[in-house]
């Protein structure tokens, strides 16, 4: 079949949160707009993932050798920061809230999606862990169920090297109102409660 | 610049319902997925306006001289139903409700937005009109102010061919309840009554 709208339409209700409506009103939209933009659009993804590569060190993505924060000699190399995804080394990077080094795991431990402990490379984090003289790792996964398996995997790989390993906090957002946090959040707000 | 993560969120940006939180995300997931599948999606969206064409007829999207409509000789060449878009073609297409011909005006008057009269290319329907015998005009524009704008610059334009020019009916939707239905909608499902 070669009808290029509903292969377009095809292609784009794969993305997530575009269904088959949406997919189709975007093909129209790219149709009826200029064949410039269409056609840069379609470099652009063509070309992407032989443009951007992963980082030697971190496994962050980046289009050079080392990605940004690994080439940054600014850095504070005895933290390392342990994320699952490079959109979230992205966010902590936005917030300009931390120092140190990143390791970007790609992926989180999720049976029911097949992906067992072998997804989840640690010989690379070992390896930066011992040659940057890391002397504490913190592990930003995701507070949900997937990230807290990944946390907990992670921190018994690690145990053999004896480095300090730490976990993100869990509590109420900034904002957050007692009346509307579920229970969950609310015990590990009072499990995690500190001095004033 | 050269960082092909931006690059592809500042083009998915431009898509409309599209903002740049969402952009990102998406960029992110293209990276995350198969390089197959980016590959694919920008080769289709690279080669789209190459391989769609117009009609030659009725102007609407096809990778043909004619259309599928125009094409299909079991169509009623005597009524003409100018629409405009092709995704509105599509809708119509979609409901199995019209049997005759298209003609697609790819635009709306919208002088806010520079869209004059001159936008509205009004030739190609008149020859359409003459050379099919065309016996009824329903002008299917949206019911919006450029709708009804374009609906009543497409009757006047006609009108010098004395075909019979009719537009859509405006009322309640099916399903529609009175109490939460516009006023201006109300007035008109009140002026189109019809005979019981």
């Amino acid at each position: 079949m070669s009808d290029p709208i509903a292969e377009l339409m095809g292609l784009l209700a794969r993305l997530p949160g575009i269904g088959e409506r949406t997919a189709l009103r975007l093909a129209y939209h790219v149709l009826g707009a200029q064949p410039d933009y269409a056609r840069a659009l379609g470099d652009c993804l063509r070309d992407l993932h032989s443009r951007v590569r992963r980082c030697e060190r971190c496994r962050n993505y980046t289009t050079e050798a080392l990605c940004r924060v690994c080439q940054d000699t600014h850095r504070d190399p005895s933290l390392l920061c342990v994320v699952a995804r490079p959109q979230d080394l992205a966010a902590l990077e936005r917030s300009n809230v931390f120092r140190g080094r990143y390791y970007v795991l790609h992926g989180m431990l999720s049976p029911l999606d097949g992906m067992g402990p072998e997804t989840i490379e640690i010989a690379p984090l070992e390896r930066q862990i011992r040659e940057d003289g890391v002397a504490e790792v913190i592990i930003a996964t995701p507070l949900s169920v997937e990230g807290e398996a990944t946390a907990l995997f992670v921190a018994q790989e690690l145990r053999p090297l004896g480095v300090k390993t730490t976990r993100i906090a869990s509590g109420l957002p900034h904002g957050g109102e007692l009346e509307y946090t579920d229970q969950v959040t609310l015990a590990r707000a009072l499990d995690g409660r500190r001095d004033l």
